[in-house]
């Protein structure tokens, strides 16, 4: 088969050209299914955009200005006191960009990564595109939904190269504390290969918070990003970090792939990282949006096995009410305009299922989209 | 060899490091080595990103935001008098990101694509990247530094894929008229294969204009940008048009590796499109720097041996100076502060004794450039 062949589509855009065509029809649809913050980019950072226009829009140095760079490593030693040299913070067009470039550098044909299943859908395409493998690992609430290091050593192959986890996860919002953080970097260590943490929900955590893989692993692989956390989507600004000795192959990488990230959005980012009170602001409404959900779905016989402590999403197994979470969700759509995601867009284990719940929409909507629901399900 | 180990960095960029000591010691340098718009954006797109500011930054569909790719469609029309539907022209972050997109899509493992040599550097590692295995093929002077329907002959092989030309040509400057085009397009369609015409310097012509490969076929590939002739380098922006079957495979491949280009960048280029006063002042002065240059550059030693007609670049041939033409430029920085890319940055064929003028500098500079060569050639 053609790698063009190998790439999926986002299967959920199927159930939302759907719900766009229903709302073109002048239904209202409740959107759950996004992983899209709903807020506004901060005022200040909107702000500081604004003034920063009037200078040159020239590239930035390929891996990132250097200014960002610094306020990064400065905002890590805050954040997580680890300290980080500037020059090891690669600045990319989002985490895609970050993802794409990382697996140009690390993978080569016939060369393999582990993943969970469910898992990111985007993780496999990555892999594939650049001619590479993908091991979907089934993990389930055993363990909290995470690759582990007894998972790693079963399913290490002798091409593997790399282990992603993405804490808290997506889609089940699970936080992987520093123990198990240590374990799979270890784990990652002994077959000589890379743990990459994809961290780019961060900060979006409720009651814990989820420790930086550096914190454990000087060798690990952080991707993070500023549109989850800041709600800058929309400007295309991710980070890697990668120990000093794979610098200098990203740098090639990146001159060809991207030249450089928008220059407007990584100067405007070094502001976000000052936007503490904002960001805040709309980690306290996802907190409020979560514990009325993690009320409410159960009532309505969605099983939530682990509590999900980040990100804005909710996994629950639907075995109580349908075998077929597939064609639940898009009945659900047409007869109570709810979209939420099916399992089948996050891997093959137990996706029928399972489906998630995203909290990325003001909890207006959401108590809507919950009466909706209860009504559809006549309880 | 391992991919990342195919992927070569830019050579220049050792050149552009030893001068950014250089000017750190206190030395003015002239650069006219990069290929950079030297202009700021013009104001009234600055201005309307200001006001864009106000508004929502979330994703735009992976293909574009479609205001943006209707404003194009109309821009085409106006331009070339070639109607493409909308949906034909994918928003990329960036040419490179739509030459990156569009191999991912093309390319399988050990397939081929034709390129000329001289030619742009990334193209070989973009094609390295997806697996393929560039095709570099000499051209000179007789075919104006341009691949023709009969090196698309000879050189195709069975598993070729496309051949990529660049018009206007980097680094050679040259136009290719339509019959050229149309040769090349029939050649590339008997062989099943596509024509990928990069039309990055588009509008900047001098005493012509160059011919966009639709005109000639509509099975062409076409990409472009808002870098150069909009001097819109750091916003990152740029476009891939493709024939409708070739829509969803890249719609795949950019849901995965962008999500989407920058939204502000996107509806601030729907700007760019009316700023044609500015546009034009770019030109002018580009092409009083081009007349410039033809006029001293044979005096001291540099031949010109096809007249660029196009983007902001002269190839010249320096057998009369030097057989060697990096430790020239490497001479010309040390001893006299001018900057100039070697020819081994373009290629392998008579690249020791070519090298490349960049002519997106001042003017200023650029007289003062030409007086330092002339000092350190003694003339």
């Amino acid at each position: 088969m053609r790698t063009i062949d190998q790439i999926e589509p986002f299967r959920v855009m199927q159930l939302l050209e759907r719900a766009k065509e229903l709302e073109a029809q002048g239904r209202k649809i409740i959107h759950m299914e996004i992983g899209e913050p709903d807020f506004h980019t901060p005022e200040s950072v909107r702000n500081a955009a604004k003034k920063l226009l009037d200078n040159d829009q020239f590239y930035t140095p390929s891996t990132g200005a250097p200014e960002l760079q610094q306020a990064l490593a400065a905002w890590y030693e805050q954040e997580y006191h680890v300290q980080i040299a500037p020059e090891r913070i690669l600045i990319t067009p989002g985490t895609s960009g970050a993802f794409n470039m990382l697996y140009a550098v690390l993978i080569d044909a016939g060369e393999s990564v582990l993943l969970p299943d469910p898992g990111y859908p985007c993780q496999r395409n990555f892999i594939r595109l650049a001619g590479g493998q993908p091991l979907n690992i089934p993990v389930g609430p055993d363990s909290r939904y995470h690759l582990d290091g007894a998972l790693i050593d079963k399913h290490w192959q002798p091409h593997t190269r790399a282990a992603v986890v993405i804490n808290p996860g997506n889609p089940t919002g699970t936080v992987l504390q520093r123990q198990s953080i240590s374990e799979l970097a270890k784990a990652c260590r002994a077959h000589n290969g890379y743990l990459i943490s994809d961290e780019i929900y961060h900060g979006l955590t409720y009651d814990t918070s989820a420790p930086c893989a550096l914190e454990v692993d000087d060798h690990a692989i952080v991707i993070n990003g500023f549109s989850k956390r800041w709600a800058m989507t929309g400007w295309r600004i991710g980070w890697a970090i990668v120990p000093e000795k794979l610098i200098e192959p990203c740098r090639r990488v990146m001159q060809n792939i991207f030249i450089a990230a928008p220059t407007l959005s990584q100067y405007a980012a070094i502001e976000a990282l000052k936007a503490t009170d904002a960001v805040e602001m709309m980690r306290s409404a996802y907190d409020e949006r979560r514990q009325y959900l993690l009320r409410e779905l159960p009532k309505l016989g969605f099983d939530i096995v682990v509590e999900p402590q980040g990100a804005f999403y909710i996994y629950a197994n639907v075995s109580k009410l349908t075998e077929d979470s597939k064609s639940f969700c898009w009945r659900l759509l047409e007869q109570a305009g709810v979209a939420i995601t099916p399992g089948e867009d996050f891997g093959v284990y137990q996706s029928n299922t399972h489906l998630r719940f995203s909290y990325a929409t003001h909890l207006d909507d959401i108590r809507e989209g919950i009466a909706r629901i209860a009504a559809f399900l006549n309880k």
